[in-house]
């Protein structure tokens, strides 16, 4: 196996801790072999995933490295920040997307990322995004990651490449596809729920989610007491 | 004049401090008229220009805003944060490109400033970026530029216009230009030495760039003692 890592390192995974970047870690590991990931601390309120993140990583045989993002704090206007603010309401600039957008997250979080990828001669990305359950987030669409993409390849003269291999899954296919992968033991120490509540609230919109694509393909959420 | 922004201001200007920023400063205030200023704290060896950042804005009657950027100082690897590298050297991954290249910086000033214009309603970003004295930086061209808007409208649905003023101009013409917008006496409290130094260590790639500007436009830099 070619290794394009300086330390032998072939694709860098964002990996949140939660369902989606859980799965997307099984992907890139059995597609690339050696991977590293990174985590984000921006002040969300579901900090816990951090640590699941740092444990899914940990038993993934992956290193993890969580970057402070200090910036969003300073910006705090949206839901996922801001305790204060509704999760099921609107965001207060425009109203057509959900209040927990947070403005440029993942366009920083793939800068960052390519930074970090830059420094250790990494060139595979691979980032959780999906356009059909995507809660009407803009920054996870297909058109913006090939956007980003570009971005990326100019502003840093390097030719990174961003994967997203549950674009265009919805809910129920990215369980199915965990299963495929093997990764559904490790959903067990996934973290979804935006209240930051451990098994998950059930009632905020990423719990919804998440309920909703295990019910559909018909198996039994591990994270999820009494599973 | 139409005011599209929350509490009417109607651009928002990338700051450093340098002359460059300064004279885009000018720039947007002649063409939007009330315009606020974004400054960044990354860690730079050169922080010194934040103070020059804080005092351009307060004369020119403009806020300022300075953010904390944490994530450069976790990737750690260039010149310009690392006072053990060779400011005169060469990158360490791309070898074409300068030791004080900071990966992604471009991306993520405009990603933050374009954040914190969401939030205040502003749609005008101005940053002093040339790709004719660029130093070699790929993120001050105009096809990166281009690219950046693209990403940031498809990721923030939402449409911000990126002005660079200074993109085909040499440093010649930007004193120059500084000169017909009236900039020229707060020259004097821009900061442009790499080293941190004031008035300008005379050396560096930043001093030497700024002296061969002002020499060839046949105007004394206000900044340096004894003109």
């Amino acid at each position: 196996m070619k290794k394009n890592g300086n330390d032998g390192t072939k694709a860098l995974v964002l990996l949140s801790g939660g369902q989606d970047s859980t799965t997307c870690l099984f992907w890139a590991k059995k597609k690339f072999g050696h991977v590293e990931t990174l985590s984000f601390d921006y002040g969300q309120r579901h900090r816990i995933e951090l640590k699941s993140a740092k444990k899914i990583a940990r038993l993934a045989g992956a290193g993890n490295t969580a970057i402070k993002i200090k910036e969003f704090e300073a910006l705090k206007h949206n839901a996922l920040l801001d305790k204060k603010i509704n999760l099921k309401g609107r965001d207060s600039v425009n109203k057509k997307l959900p209040a927990s957008f947070v403005p440029g997250r993942n366009i920083l979080f793939l800068t960052v990322a390519a930074a970090f990828a830059y420094t250790r001669g990494i060139k595979d990305i691979v980032i959780g995004v999906s356009q059909v359950d995507y809660s009407g987030y803009p920054d996870c669409r297909a058109e913006f990651i090939r956007a980003m993409e570009k971005t990326l390849n100019l502003g840093m003269e390097c030719p990174v490449k961003i994967h997203t291999p549950l674009i265009k899954l919805d809910k129920k296919q990215t369980v199915q596809l965990a299963i495929k992968l093997g990764a559904m033991e490790m959903m067990a120490f996934t973290h979804t729920c935006y209240e930051g509540k451990k098994p998950g609230c059930g009632r905020c919109p990423a719990c919804v989610l998440r309920k909703k694509g295990f019910d559909e393909a018909g198996v039994k959420d591990p994270a999820v007491e009494g599973n």
